[in-house]
């Protein structure tokens, strides 16, 4: 199942950091811009480069959609070249999808039978029945939207139900209700390590948090580290994207993703020890 | 913008509903299933036999995505048929989007440059600030979940924050907060009259809300519009998929379709005139 799979490669790896697939043409370097798949080249340099650094790889569906079927053509083609060559490295569709229960049938068939994903993100909002398709899919990784990184996330995560924030309603929920098969995990914004750590001692030691928002977002690491570790200093999925894949614009651009990913893999790391 | 385009449509189908173009490979005449593009043949057939009797096509995104890069061209392919054929019928992609706000620049992409559609649902989620590429839209309508159709909407979206429910202070929100561009629409399910019959309260006589659920999830027709008309008799958008779209599975689909298509249509006008 989709813990054990991320277990093994957190250890494989000694990493717990994500990079997130999420390509954008304008920004890929310019003899990667005129290739007739050029999210696909650019991604598979990316994973080529970084794969022994990694616990996870996290491609955002937006960045595929908005080229369109073009778009979701390279997306299937990447998970297809993670899945063949970099079996062990889980694939984590980041699509923040969420419908009525039968429509979710679709999106399911769409992360895991056409992409053979390994996990999705979900919108919370329609609540438990409305995601139970997803939540009976004992061998993937349901990861729900807790506390998001954006500013603004407190407009309706951060209401006061009872004694209770939205956002820890809803933690409560996924650890008390939803995850009777061990299947899921929450999405909390690195730019938000007190309420990070509030929904650490919600959901206890065991499950694990998506973390978005270090980097470009402007979440720092330390302080995420130290409110989101469990007691065994994991727990966490840092995932950055722009600040590694885009850290050059030239040939030399996933030579030094992987130096950026190191950096990362490794700051993380040392931070994990104290 | 849209408004006006949905205000004319109304008029000139004096209707309010809307057909959700919903496709299943599975639930398709036999005779169709085995064509290259099934999808776009059933539902250029569908829209061929009801386009006069609509105020708006509604395509889920998550049953044309479950085919894969296919199940996108085709929802391309029956976007580009209607913005030719029936250039006056707006496209509301159902598509139950959001992101952060970078992200959803993605979204945008695929909705609105791709597919050219005309509208899109949204999450609520993330708040305001992470929607404003969406709300900086003048000419698209937004529609925004308010109170979702499905069993167990309301273990998120009836939590009491101060004395409102959650559905509630969304609808505020959108009314007060999003709608400067006048360009916001709520979605409140048809199995909850009551709820919509409060949000109509909240939101005035002006916006217009997406009612799926009639039918086949158990709403009923009489209650929603008694609950959710304006003093106009409008300010509905009545949507129907499957009791429509798979009336009847052999070749005479498309004119079976239109006649369901067309007494749901006579019914609602019927209710108007109470």
């Amino acid at each position: 199942m989709f813990k054990d799979k991320l277990a093994q490669i957190i250890q494989k790896n000694d990493s717990l950091l994500c990079i997130g697939l999420d390509p954008m043409l304008e920004k890929l370097p310019s003899h990667i811009q005129k290739e007739e798949y050029p999210f696909f080249s650019f991604i598979k340099a990316i994973i080529d480069s970084t794969n022994d650094l990694v616990c996870c790889y996290k491609p955002n569906s937006a960045f595929y959609e908005a080229e369109g079927a073009k778009g979701i053509e390279q997306l299937k083609m990447i998970c297809d070249y993670i899945k063949k060559n970099y079996t062990d490295i889980p694939i984590l569709l980041d699509a923040k999808r969420a419908d009525i229960d039968s429509t979710n049938e679709g999106y399911i068939k769409f992360a895991f039978g056409y992409l053979q994903a390994d996990a999705i993100t979900l919108h919370p909002y329609l609540g438990r029945n409305a995601l139970s398709p997803f939540l009976e899919l004992k061998d993937k990784g349901l990861f729900i939207l807790c506390h998001t990184s954006n500013n603004g996330a407190e407009e309706f995560q951060e209401l006061k139900v009872n004694n209770d924030e939205l956002y820890k309603v809803v933690a409560k929920h996924v650890i008390k209700d939803y995850n009777g098969a061990e299947n899921c995990f929450l999405v909390v914004g690195a730019t938000y390590p007190r309420q990070l750590e509030e929904i650490r001692s919600i959901i206890g030691q065991n499950m694990f948090v998506l973390v978005p928002g270090i980097g470009a977002q402007g979440g720092d690491l330390e302080s995420t580290l130290k409110a989101g570790l469990n007691s065994n200093k994991t727990g966490l999925i840092i995932s950055s994207s722009r600040n590694i894949i885009y850290a050059s614009s030239t040939t030399d651009f996933a030579e030094t993703a992987r130096g950026e990913a190191l950096t990362l893999r490794n700051n993380i790391n040392s931070l994990r020890t104290l």
